[in-house]
C-alpha cells in the first residue's frame, strides 16, 4: 500500500520562537508547504507535560507561536496549523499504542534517557514524560504523517514510532499506517548571543523573531566576540566569534564576509562596525517578519481562528483515521 | 464542596459472567441502583490491554456482558450502562493524569506488582498495563464517581486514584473531583466447582449466569465434595466440600442446611441427593435470569442500543467534566 507523503511537525508553546527555531525548522516548513501536504501542530499538551503547573503560560504562547508561524510565512492556505489538545483522537490512539510498547523499551529510548538525566527526575520521573514518545507517534500518524522534520536527537523517537506502527499494522493485519521518515536537514549551528552552543529561552541568550529593531541592536551589541580583541588594531579571532557565526549564516554577501574575516584577523576592524553590519543583516531578515507579525497581532481572535479552523480540519482527518483503527480493533460499535 | 454520591463500577468483557461475579458484584449493583446514581462500564479498552491480539473476542463479549447485566436485574432506567471505548474523554483525562503520577509510584502499586508477577511480564511489561490504574482513575472521575465497589485487592487502585485527584485539585486550586471511596462488601468466598479458591473462566471451574439447566446439573454433579465419602453410610466432611459451600451461600433454608450438614457428617446422606438439592437451589436463582437473558437475546441490537444510549448519556456527562478540566487547565480555546 502506497501512503501519501504528508509532513507533520510542530512546536511546544512554551515561549516565543527565536532565530534558532527559524533556522532549524521554520525556514524549511515554508519551503515544504509548497511540496507536500503539511500539518503544523502547536503541542500544548506536550508543553503541559513539563509545565502542568503553568497552564496560563502555555495558553498565552499558543497565540504567540501561531503569530510566529504566520510571521515567517507559513501560509494557512498551504499548511494546516492545529492545536494538539483539540484533537482527542490523539489521546485515544496513544492509549491504544501504549499496549504495543514495553516500559523497558521506553526507558531505553536514548533521548528520553538524556532528558531524564538533564531534568534530574530520577525517582520522580512522571509517567507522562516516559510515554511522550508514544504520544508523539500518535501525533504523527493521526494525520497519516510520513515525513517528520527532526534534529538528529529526535531520530530515536522516529525509530520508536515506526516500531509502534509496525506492531500495530502487524497485529491487525492491515497496513493502516505508512512508514515514517525523519527528515534531518543539515543546518549550520547557531550559537546563543553569549557564545553558548545552544540558543534557548531558558539560557536567556536568544534573538526572537518578535524582537524589536532596538532589542536586536541591543542583543547584537552584547554579543560575545573575541575577549582578547581589545583595541581596534588588535588582531581578532573569527572562530568562536558569535558575530561571524551569524554573518556566515545570515549575510547573503559571502565574499564581503570573507573579506571582513581576513580584516578582523589581521586587526583594524572594530567589533562595533562588524556588529552594525550584523544588525542590518538581521533586520533585513526579521524586519518583514516583524511587520507581518504586527499586522496579524492586531486581530488576535482572527489568528486563533486560523488555529481553530485548522484543528477542525484535523479532527475530520483524525476521525477518519480512528474509524480505520476502530474497525480493525472491532471497536466500531456505531457503524 | 460537597460532591454527589455516584457509583462507578464495571467489568472487562472477556467472557460471560459467572456466579462469582454475581455474588461479588452484580447482586450489590442491583441493590445500589435503588440508592445511588450508578454507572456500569463495559471496559473494552481495558480488556484489550490484555487481549489486544483478540479484539473480536472482546467485541463479542461486550454484548454477552450487557446481556448478563440485564439478566440479573440491572435496570437501564436506573443504571447507566456504557462502553468505555465510546468515551474518548477518558483517554484525554488519562493523558493529563499521567503527568501527576511517577513511574516509580506506578511500579510500587502492590496490585500491579502482583499481576505483573502472575503474568510473568518481567522485561516485557507493556506500558499500557503499567498505567492502567491511571486509566481507572479517569474512568471513575469522568462521571464524577465517588463510590467504587471493589474487592480488597483493588483498594490500592482507589488509593492511587485519590492521590491523582488530590494532586489535580491542588494543582489547579479547585476541588473538581470528590474523594473516591472503595466500597468493600463482605461476601462469602465462593470456590470453583473443583474446590479451587477462585471461580474463573481460565480455570474452567465456573458456573455461568447463562448456563442452561442441563449445564448446571452437569457441573454440580461433577462438584468436588469429600473424596473419602465413598459409600452413602460413610461419615462425610463438610469443610472444603464445595456443595456445602454453595448451599451455605445460596440456599435460603438455613436450618435445613444445618440439618443436612449434621446428617452428612454422621453418614447416611449421599452426594447425589445433596447435589440434587443444590441444582434446585441454583436453578431457582439462575432460572429467572436465564429467562430474562433469553428474552433480551432475541433482539441483540436492542441490547446494544441500551449500551449505546448509555454511552451517549455518559458522553454528555464526560463533556461537562472535561469542560471543567479544560477551563482550569486553560485549554478552553473554543469557549
Amino acid at each position: 500500500m502506497k501512503h501519501e507523503s504528508i509532513v507533520l511537525t510542530g512546536d511546544r508553546p512554551t515561549g516565543p520562537l527565536h532565530l534558532g527555531h527559524y533556522l532549524g525548522s521554520l525556514k524549511q516548513r515554508v519551503e515544504l508547504q509548497d511540496i507536500y501536504k503539511q500539518y503544523v501542530m502547536i503541542a500544548d499538551i506536550q508543553a503541559l507535560t513539563d509545565y502542568f503547573d503553568r497552564p496560563e503560560m502555555v495558553r498565552k504562547n499558543v497565540l504567540e507561536v501561531c503569530l510566529d508561524y504566520l510571521a515567517v510565512g507559513i501560509d494557512p492556505q498551504k499548511t494546516t496549523i492545529f492545536i494538539q489538545s483539540l484533537i482527542p483522537e490523539i489521546a485515544e490512539l496513544t492509549i491504544f499504542f501504549l499496549n504495543l510498547v514495553s516500559v523497558s523499551r521506553l526507558l531505553r529510548n536514548p533521548t528520553v534517557k538524556n532528558e531524564v538525566a538533564q531534568k534530574g527526575f530520577e525517582e520522580r520521573l512522571p509517567a507522562g514524560f516516559l510515554i511522550y514518545p508514544v504520544s508523539q507517534a500518535a501525533d504523527i500518524v493521526i494525520v497519516k504523517g510520513t515525513i517528520v522534520p527532526v534534529g538528529e536527537d529526535q531520530l530515536p523517537h522516529i525509530e520508536q514510532t515506526n516500531e509502534i506502527i509496525n506492531a500495530f499494522n502487524r497485529m491487525y493485519n492491515k497496513e493502516i499506517f505508512g512508514h515514517v521518515t525523519g527528515r534531518v536537514s543539515k543546518v549550520p549551528r547557531l550559537s546563543g548571543i553569549d557564545g553558548k552552543a545552544k540558543m534557548s529561552k531558558s539560557l536567556g541568550n536568544a534573538i526572537y523573531l518578535s524582537d524589536s529593531a532596538d532589542a536586536i541592536a541591543e542583543k547584537v551589541m552584547k554579543m560575545y566576540t573575541d575577549p582578547d580583541h581589545i583595541h581596534v588594531n588588535d588582531p581578532g579571532k573569527v572562530e568562536g566569534n558569535v558575530v561571524f557565526n551569524y554573518l556566515d549564516i545570515f549575510d547573503p554577501e559571502v565574499e564581503v564576509v570573507t573579506e571582513l574575516k581576513a580584516h578582523y584577523r589581521r586587526g583594524g576592524l572594530g567589533d562595533v562596525k562588524l556588529k552594525r553590519r550584523l544588525i542590518d543583516v538581521l533586520n533585513t531578515l526579521i524586519g518583514p517578519m516583524r511587520e507581518r507579525r504586527a499586522e496579524f497581532a492586531r486581530d488576535p481572535q482572527a489568528v486563533m481562528n486560523i488555529a481553530l479552523e485548522g484543528s477542525e480540519k484535523v479532527r475530520e482527518v483524525a476521525a477518519r483515521t480512528m474509524d480505520e483503527v476502530r474497525q480493525v480493533m472491532h471497536l466500531n460499535y456505531t457503524k
